[in-house]
């Protein structure tokens, strides 16, 4: 019956969680957004119950089963659902979803993280493999450099359905230090940055970043300011860019490529597509909201199809 | 007289200060250091009179002149003494020390700092150039690319007596913020760094931030941590190699040469030294502190040949 709610999809982070109704289309029929995320959540281990009590607030019939993925997998998280090792094929990530036992209430599965233990460089992600496997449903093609920003932006080798190797860069959480607590502080003052990287001082310094070293040109901010005068807003802007341009130019170093395939959402879109363009790389964008829902989709496709799966 | 005072030199930084009395031989014949940096002596501009009380306290006489380098010539210093522009004579720029008016106990003088402003990486420095000018005289030879380490590391390339270009890392102020405060700051807890760089760990860090971009390798202490059990002295260690690692790689491309006089002391002498031997660079270690007040008696020298130059 078209209207009626399928399963769940629950986007379960660090921070924050988001909960859909989803019907037999794929289409989501309702949506809830909380800050009750990891670091909310396992204080007295409420997952479960933070889960009932907005899927009935969403009016979700009993049983309906439900998939998510995150930090909810993590060993701190409701249940820990081990890292499949990179090279990792997406659909047999999403098939090794693991059930929540004891939660009497529904079925719930959670996708499991991607682990790299090879190549000198261990990484790992939660969460973005869902949204790359998401990613396959809405552009068709198995072959992709993709770029996912935020506090820890990761770029993903994608090639033919298959995590091939990824990198995790700090560079939200570098601009966050350096801007409010280094010696760079004094000169950028309260100023926020250029939010959507259409400042010339951003796109200066994105390209600076990718002919030298970005680290070795921190401090010309600073300096900047001193010699020249260099206003609070093009201090923050600048050190905005060098960092995401420091990130662009190390991230196409080890995975080559010319096109990126850009994951975002919102304003971080509109920064990330403007440093890609300065830094001379082709960009298609994808909305990173939208990726995780559709990779949620993907994971309950899969295991639904497998348990009703009639007998030969 | 030998034994008695020609002169005090003083090193004033944003922290500390030191100061001695400097024979005829340029032998000192006493020392003091205290915590009454700029930070400390601006508040209600006690500079004069923090001064004069180490000075009566080491029993210097009336009138005896004074040399002195560092953030106490900066515009919220003591007197400001306006940057001198690379490329720069490091003669020139001692000579240029600037009189402090109105302290009539006796005359004062301060060394400039040196401004880059050309090359797109405008960059400053007050202190090393008096400390690169007591390199001359401690070591002989006139070009160096010389490497000073600490919370913000200087990398000078000094040509014929000249200081011809340099660039500021913000080294020490990374690890403090990144092992504190990020996300890292799990894997490391308490543990302190690798002090001497004596550690596996430090030195295959150092290597591998010199192959690789160190800032895409920084997660993978996270993840070394959640995937590999690694311990935290370790990852401290790690966290140390990799910036270290990625502040010489960076210096070596921008600055070139395979010789690096390394300006250090104490521990942070021996860590940048197995640093940069992992690194594979040749090191020749000069003492920081002796560069300092070598490059304040050199001052002296120049200032006070001129003053009693006799006439035609």
């Amino acid at each position: 019956v078209s209207g009626a709610a399928r399963f769940a999809a629950v986007d379960w982070g660090t921070t924050r969680m988001r909960v859909w109704l989803i019907d037999v289309a794929g289409e989501a029929l309702a949506e809830r957004r909380s800050d009750e995320g990891l670091l909310s959540a396992r204080e007295g281990n409420r997952f479960g119950a933070i889960l009932e009590a907005h899927l009935a607030a969403m009016g979700a019939p009993a049983g309906l089963p439900v998939f998510s993925c995150g930090m909810v997998g993590a060993r701190q998280g409701w249940v820990e659902a081990p890292y499949v090792a990179a090279p990792a094929a997406l659909d047999a990530v999403l098939s090794q979803a693991v059930p929540v036992p004891n939660h009497p209430a529904r079925p719930v599965r959670i996708v499991p993280g991607i682990a790299q233990r090879e190549g000198g460089a261990p990484d790992v992600m939660r969460g973005e493999e869902t949204q790359l496997a998401g990613l396959r449903a809405m552009l068709g093609g198995d072959s992709h450099l993709v770029c996912m920003p935020g506090t820890h932006s990761k770029w993903v080798s994608v090639r033919d359905g298959r995590v091939e190797r990824f990198a995790t860069y700090l560079t939200g959480e570098l601009f966050s230090l350096l801007s409010r607590q280094s010696i760079l502080a004094h000169s950028l003052g309260d100023a926020p940055p250029d939010a959507d990287g259409g400042s010339p001082s951003f796109r200066d310094a994105v390209r600076q970043a990718g002919a030298a070293d970005w680290a070795g040109l921190l401090f010309s901010i600073r300096a900047g300011g001193l010699l020249d005068g260099a206003s609070p807003a093009d201090a923050a802007s600048r050190l905005s860019g060098l960092l995401i341009g420091g990130e662009i130019a190390a991230a196409a170093r080890r995975f080559g490529g010319d096109g990126v395939l850009l994951v975002a959402s919102g304003a971080m879109a509109d920064l990330y597509a403007a440093a890609l363009e300065a830094a001379g790389l082709g960009v298609r964008l994808a909305d990173a909201d939208e990726a995780v829902r559709t990779g949620l989709i993907e994971t309950a496709r899969l295991n639904l199809d497998a348990e009703t799966e009639p007998g030969p």
